[in-house]
């Protein structure tokens, strides 16, 4: 008990409730829980509590809000915003769901999964494809991510531009609220009007309302064809022109329309090992779609086809290359899924995570990679992302040999000038990753007056006492 | 003034802001806005407010709040559940969106239309299907219901196994909250996480929160071909394993799968002028399926060919039909849409906007029949709807020459058969038409405990005097 700065009665009071496994109180413990993995935050926590059971964690939210102890729900801890780690003053505890880790069913009448929110989106996605059913979720983070946090942050990826967000998988929730009361949502129905839609209310609070503890996931067939093709283009336009051919011929047979910039892949192709471009030259910029189809037919490959021999007529694309196995398919998405890492191994970078509407994106992605350009000599715009629905990780990496501190030191800088542009077309400052305390300082001038009135309202109304993930979202009153 | 009961200054402050096309206060003129379309209530209020645009409706919401007077926010007034007729105390105001009806633009590159609370549903479809886009959200009252209400209530139809409901394709919203002020969530993003999902909130809040003043809607590239097909089944389980295979085949390609009992279709055939059975006899229930593609090439029909052939192999099906033109496909569907008609012709009947998990359907629908015929000798069991999406409209009309009078006493113990098997299969006791006035009372044993309560915070926190909408989704106090 010494190295914890739980209140004596409540330390006792968990302990017994979840025995040794279940409460973590030593620094060395729970020191990898206290930092995220950015490592852009260090706090501090006065215990880790890991639940086993919906039941449990009920009883240990309770007893710390009887107790006024500030609880962070953590999940696979892959926030991009700090989302999931506590501040500095060791006041609060962490609760894992990382013990609450079971599928616990899977209907194929419902086309549904029932779900623990600890499980991985990966060993959720693996035991669907088991099945042969298809969980439509992917992010980068995955292997690590869960469920929970999943849910909790609304994450998009790649599939968004066909099967939304987490939100749209949603189809059930059981939630602990902030005093310890389990809301039940776990009803698998695709239509339900019986009062105000709570369950849309806690997917994208970041655990600030309350902790998600097992969901009820939609699922879909498994595809049995996929077709796959990395496009070389001049410019964004051309990019989301080949987008909107492909949605004009078929929008149900897109699963993925990612975008490259020329910047961002020749940072790929020189960086990361076994990644060449299968293409005869570099291009400005390149476009990865991929199809998929649950028919059992080969028209997939026609359409693909048809397709991208117009878009060479109309001179959109200057060179593609189609994927003829399932070993090329996974080279081509290697190819897209290392822009991170590659950014990484060329110095510091700062990220944007922004969206704008569809229509937007060309302009924008000129405009910003323009200013930016204006603004650091040298600097390297390495936009990628998922074009599709809007959203770009407008990534900036510094200027080759250049030194990164001076160049983070600008980061805000690079940071407002990216915004204002984003700003001007009515976009968003954080499209997949959330506000976290990363991004809290922003609130006020982008989502403020009666929006963010609104939100703390909510959140009075249900944390009145702001222990649940405090200091996530609000901007420090 | 004399006929109003509104405060003078109120009335005179209206009277400014609105003009004479604005406000009306004459009991004739507000009549016809004091009665639900099924003359299920007679309300009576101190006005009905017409504002022009969202600048008017903020400014009449903020005089209403300062003189504490309650406001029914009120659209095409089709509501199934009483959720826009005002009390019959008076002292309501009724505020009617129906003079903010322009469409204000629709935007190829986002396949979006941005589009006034006023505008009927129809009018938006047809708006949209002339720039060869579709709105891809269809129910019975299209022709009045309007853009506002159809959101205010998450309304659902005939294509939400395809493309979900309003919630779904509602990507912006402009709403003017309880206090007055306005609340701009008219983002046009598919992804966007920053902060509470507000927008998701007003989706189903049924104008208790705010009143909805202008939306962006999400639009779809118009299908190229459809196949429509009507088919003999022996059983629900045969019409559900008859969706089961065309989803397996192609989830994508099924817009809808309606489902028809042999009484309900019995009653349209006898009952309706120039609507024969298109089928060589009789069946115990039918499945209306819809297949549409935006693809140029002609598998679709392949698509519905197949199936059935193989429905037939399996003896899933005994009988079906195909559309062989535009004439035949809206023959087949003015089948599906008067079964409402016909059962009104029929005499009496309780109705049960009722859902229950996809896989519940079959049992769901062979238990409540059961046990509404050993409740009600004779009673004509008479269940159709959307079962592709788990939504059955269970309804149940008077015994053949019995009395109506009679029949309809036995209502409520008629609903509680239906609710009893509906809640053992986890399923919802309004799952289109919402809460309104005439199931407030439903809410506490279904929705009751840690669900009623979250929401009664939300109320309280954004309408903290109960002037928005009183008296719908919660019981009295």
């Amino acid at each position: 008990m010494s190295d914890s700065s739980l209140p004596p009665s409540l330390h006792t009071a968990l302990k017994d409730l979840l025995g040794p496994a279940g409460l973590l109180t030593g620094t060395d413990d729970t020191a990898s829980y206290c930092t995220d993995w950015r490592m852009l935050y260090q706090g501090r926590c006065a215990a880790v509590l890991r639940p086993a059971s919906t039941e449990e964690c009920a009883k240990a939210v309770a007893l710390c809000a009887e107790h006024g102890v500030p609880m962070v729900p953590q999940g696979g801890n892959t926030s991009m915003v700090g989302g999931a780690t506590p501040d500095d003053s060791g006041r609060a505890v962490i609760i894992s769901t990382t013990r609450m880790n079971r599928i616990r069913h899977i209907d194929h009448g419902d086309l549904t999964m029932t779900v623990e929110a600890g499980v991985t989106l990966k060993a959720a996605q693996e035991a669907a494809a088991r099945e042969g059913l298809m969980l439509p979720l992917s992010i980068s983070s995955e292997g690590s991510a869960d469920i929970g946090g999943v849910i909790a942050t609304n994450a998009g990826g790649n599939n968004t531009v066909r099967y939304g967000n987490a939100r749209e998988l949603t189809l059930g929730l059981e939630v602990v609220l902030p005093d310890g009361n389990t809301l039940n949502l776990m009803r698998r129905l695709r239509k339900d009007n019986t009062g105000y839609p709570l369950r849309q209310l806690f997917v994208g609070a970041e655990g600030t309302l309350g902790l998600i503890t097992t969901a009820i996931i939609q699922l879909q067939p498994s595809p049995r064809s996929r077709e796959t093709a990395l496009c070389a283009v001049q410019s964004p336009e051309q990019a989301l022109a080949l987008f909107a051919a492909f949605r004009k011929h078929d929008p149900s047979a897109v699963l993925a329309f990612e975008y490259m910039s020329g910047t961002s892949m020749n940072l790929v192709t020189t960086l990361i090992d076994n990644c060449t471009l299968p293409l005869s030259e570099p291009a400005p910029a390149y476009a990865l779609v991929e199809l998929a189809s649950t028919r059992s037919d080969d028209s997939l490959r026609t359409l693909m086809e048809s397709v991208l021999e117009q878009a060479f007529e109309e001179e959109l694309i200057s060179d593609a290359v189609l994927a003829e196995s399932e070993t090329q398919r996974q080279s081509l998405w290697m190819i897209r899924e290392e822009h991170a890492e590659a950014q990484k191994r060329a110095g510091a970078s700062v990220k944007n995570d922004v969206s704008v509407p569809l229509s937007a994106i060309p302009a924008f992605i000129t405009e910003a990679t323009q200013r930016c350009e204006a603004l650091i000599p040298g600097i390297r715009v390495a936009p990628f992302g998922h074009i599709g629905d809007g959203n770009i990780h407008f990534n900036l990496v510094q200027p080759e040999g250049g030194d990164s501190q001076a160049f983070l030191s600008q980061d805000h800088a690079i940071m407002d000038t990216v915004a204002e542009i984003v700003r001007k077309y009515d976009g968003s400052f954080s499209a997949e990753h959330g506000v976290g305390q990363l991004k809290t300082y922003m609130m006020p001038s982008w989502r403020g007056g009666a929006e963010l009135a609104t939100m703390e309202k909510i959140k009075a109304a249900l944390d009145p006492h702001n222990l649940m993930n405090p200091g996530k979202i609000f901007p420090a009153a």
